[in-house]
């Protein structure tokens, strides 16, 4: 048996068969009869809408989730970037069709990516190749979302079938590529994608992160020595370890095999709870609720048990497009999520977009440290006619369900004045305009920015409740871009002065009396859970298919232990100590 | 009595004659007799060394301060720019002369910059025309440093007598432009130009930066109301307000000279005190030093009341040059600057650079957000024998004088602990060098992220003292960019989270028993000086110019009282309301 070892990104142990994506167009470009300049653009058109079509109904399915979406909404702005429009009709107009036109004008903007210091944007690339594929797919006819899976189920009949009884999946697969594009990982229905071995070492490439979204196992750094393994053979992938086995003889079979079950045992115990109310042992209960990036994903996150929807993240409305969205159509997408709730809150999260999100139809200047720079709530505090369109919105939609509004980068009291006017002028105006709305939607902040935790008992008194997000109060109080690799490695929300923060916002909130909820990764993350719950966190929201685990963990707390938990972790000066003691302290994953 | 109002951006009253000043080199450039394109390049290497030459000088002068350094420490980057340095040698080629070759360039390159979204860029403009005068000056053989200033010091004589009574300069100069580059206003000598008016708004262009660290009063953003002040006039300007007032009447005129000679005497009083202890009424000594670029700036330093150095950026050793500097160079900057301390610390900060701050001669790839990226301790971790070499001067120059080793951009104790075994390394190295050293050099940090100011409980056993590092820290902790004219304006070191991390900082410093300073511009703000000190700061490290005034607060204040002030302004939730507080409660400038 030969032992590869690699970096291990996403945890846990898989078996499968190697598969190798099919992403070869040559047989169909081979066969395209290139039509007139104008009519090759003409057919341009259309499958650039086709892709289009095809990324939005990706964007709102149903099993799409957070990360997926926002790396959709990246591919839908790159199908309107104008350089590579533009680089794809002057070669058509050189001669050559659609096609390859699409292919080569894509290759060459990903050369420029990749040619890049940036290993952020070198990244990139791989999108701009997918997004290529996309669309030459399209206009060759090629139908891209079926050809990858494998082409037969019945191949490789009898270990299919062991796999198939110990966790579920039709056939299991292992993606073997030096690198893969997101929408190749994307397309595998759920389950049946169990492991990715990447020659690429990056962690921050959009199929990792669909990868580590979906609990598929993931070994990246392998190189050149993915060449050894052949197409079909069989081999055991252990996330934690990094380490790839080929063609495992029976007993490292049956043990793996064990795992597995094991693995998908909590996970359909996990699964079987999520119904139940997330309430520690002895009572006390906190409210499990879901990330959403579109209505539609509030039908899934209840099926997994979410208690309503912590954090909808309005900028899908925003983009994509050369206008600003009306108040009628925020309205209907409010107003669906809201009623998707049945009767828990949806908290609404106001525009948060800028400098690293910016909108073609919003004219933000270039910025040197676009994470200090004008966004979100500075933004709204400006452009305050977008504001209070969205509120109105929001209010209207609060007479079909319970909603509330989230200000994002709150720093200061004041703004938080400054917001709530607004959305006072905003009730009166609908009041003038004899529209019915929700008198009293609630208004909250984010806690994302260290001036807001390190001051959030004097921001209490102007809120109706908090949500710390944590993704942006690490990279502020660390002063660490996770999205830099070079840096990245100093990112963790276990750091003792991020800790100290988020307790801080609680003890603040509780004093209050309002609610203090978390909508960050770290919400999600179950070593987190004890200590947050120790903490005397009320909410968390994550994205939807981390509730069942941590519903889990929840169950099994007794507060008092958690309580004395918060203390011994606080009481550490390093991150890596503080999760090695969360590690040492987790409940067994059998209990 | 005409009456202009702009936006004041330096504070104080000023009486003086318009002047505009003569930057046409027109005429020099028609005389100009143009050599072979071989000629031409030859002398533009000549005056290309000559500009760095004049820049270097500067750059090291007595009088020269931390802000002007800066500049042209970025002057001395842009005469090495390869693009510039290009653009003219192409235009020398097509057979123009290097001194319209040199104005092109430039003007080509400045309309670059011009045309960005970016607004800090854009002011760097002014910054290329600046440095392409210079070299065209030079070519030319100009004078420029003396061409600017007033060409006969005997116009206006009666007016100018009685400027010249009531504040000491020779003849008080009002300058007036659209906009104007950073050298003009710099190469005027002290006291000479009373006040800037410009026509263009920001507060961030090089020239109000060394207007602001000047004192010159000034007024920005007059747009086109500047043309309807005649050359030669006298005017008014005062800066809290705003407002110029053209050709003022007796009344007024006297008015103005009393306030004038008000501040002078003031001034006069404080210089006076200079040489005093930094010492409250009930006896409590603050130590007061100075922040220095270059070792020759200690002279100045002391005469100003300086006792030592408590921020010696080490960057401008590694500046504009194309290799590391050797241990030898660093080591005999080090001891110039530890000698010139007299006795008192010389505070080194190991290398600080990064994205924002890059060295031609290290490779650091483009960041997205440099500010939370790859800089700093960051750098130094990784490129130890750099840091290496660096701590091996700082200890050899310890037996010539009293230094101390300050980290900059700590996150973690960790990080202290490696830097620390980097240290002891250095030490084993010299020993086994048979190189004599100090060996027990102190170890401090610089606490500029939210990250260190939360836990400076659980870093101060690590370290022999802390250095507050204010310009980061509330950059970090607001998420603001001060760079960023979008944000500029929520920047302010009064915010109540800022206070807060400081004043922990303080406190945990206290009890650890080490001590605890301050280098960032706060430190030099006198209005923050009560607070600092009620909060129990040990020691003050600031542009040197600044000096005498906090020195003049801290011996009238009393720390009861300080105290008090501190307790007051922790419980406003609002950095303008602090602002207006500590305005309120400030000593009169006459007490």
């Amino acid at each position: 048996m030969t032992t590869l070892i690699g970096r291990g990104v996403v945890t846990g142990v898989a078996l499968g068969r190697i598969k190798r994506p099919a992403q070869d167009l040559t047989a169909w470009l081979d066969r395209y009869v290139p039509g007139t300049v104008d009519e090759e653009a003409a057919r341009l058109e259309r499958a650039l809408a086709g892709a289009k079509g095809q990324l939005l109904a990706i964007r709102s399915g149903p099993a799409v989730d957070d990360t997926l979406a926002a790396i959709m909404d990246a591919h839908l702005l790159m199908l309107d970037d104008p350089g590579l429009i533009e680089g794809i009709g002057e070669k058509i107009r050189e001669g050559i069709g659609a096609p390859p036109a699409v292919i080569e004008a894509c290759e060459a903007y990903a050369g420029l990516f990749a040619s890049l210091d940036d290993p952020y944007l070198r990244e990139r690339a791989a999108d701009v190749r997918d997004i290529g594929r996309r669309v030459a797919g399209l206009l060759l006819g090629v139908d891209r979302e079926n050809v990858e899976p494998p082409e037969t189920p019945d191949d490789g009949a009898q270990d299919a079938q062991n796999v198939q009884d110990s966790h579920g999946a039709a056939s299991a697969v292992v993606l073997c590529a030096p690198d893969i594009e997101p929408s190749v990982v994307a397309a595998y229905p759920p389950g049946r994608l169990q492991a990715l071995l990447l020659g690429q070492g990056s962690t921050t490439s959009h199929a990792v992160i669909i990868a580590k979204a979906r609990g598929i196992v993931t070994v990246v750094g392998l190189g050149d020595a993915l060449e050894q393994i052949p197409d079909g053979a069989e081999v055991i992938v252990d996330g934690a370890t990094g380490e790839v086995s080929l063609s495992p003889p029976a007993p490292e079979r049956h043990a793996a095999l064990a795992r597995i079950a094991e693995q998908a045992e909590r996970r359909q115990r996990d699964l079987a709870e999520a119904a139940l109310p997330a309430v520690t042992r002895d009572g006390v209960t906190v409210q499990l609720a879901a990330n959403i990036g579109v209505p539609g994903e509030v039908e899934n996150a209840r099926a997994l048990g979410a208690e309503g929807v912590g954090l909808f993240r309005s900028e899908f409305l925003f983009m994509g497009r050369d206008t600003f969205p009306s108040e009628e159509e925020q309205f209907l997408a409010y107003r669906q999520a809201a009623e998707g709730c049945g009767g828990h809150i949806c908290v609404i999260r106001t525009l948060d977009i800028g400098g690293d999100k910016p909108l073609p139809h919003l004219a933000i200047a270039k910025e040197h440290n676009p994470f200090l720079g004008w966004r979100a709530i500075r933004i709204s505090l400006e452009r305050t006619e977008l504001f209070r369109t969205q509120v109105k919105a929001i209010l209207r939609a609060g007479c079909h369900g319970k909603v509330a509004i989230m200000l994002p980068m709150v720093i200061s009291a004041g703004e938080i004045r400054q917001a709530r006017a607004l959305v006072a002028e905003a009730a009166t105006e609908l009041t003038a305009e004899g529209r019915p709305f929700a008198a009293h939607v609630p208004v909250g902040i984010m806690i994302e920015t260290p001036a807001a935790a390190a001051t959030a008992h004097l921001l209490a008194p102007a809120c109706d409740f908090f949500s710390i997000g944590t993704n942006d109060l690490v990279q502020y109080t660390l002063a660490v871009d996770r999205g830099n690799a070079k840096v990245a490695s100093l990112y963790s929300h276990f750091h003792p002065a991020v800790l100290r923060l988020i307790d801080a916002t609680i003890q603040a909130a509780r004093r209050q009396g309002i609610w203090v909820g978390m909508c960050g990764e770290m919400a999600g993350d179950p070593l987190a859970t004890p200590l947050l719950v120790g903490m005397g966190i009320d909410e968390l929201s994550m994205s939807a298919p981390s509730i069942p685990r941590v519903k889990a963990v929840i169950r099994r707390l007794s507060t008092a232990e958690a309580r004395s938990l918060r203390d011994a972790a606080l009481a550490l000066d390093d991150a890596a100590a503080i999760r090695a003691y969360l590690e040492e302290m987790r409940t067994p994953p059998s209990a």
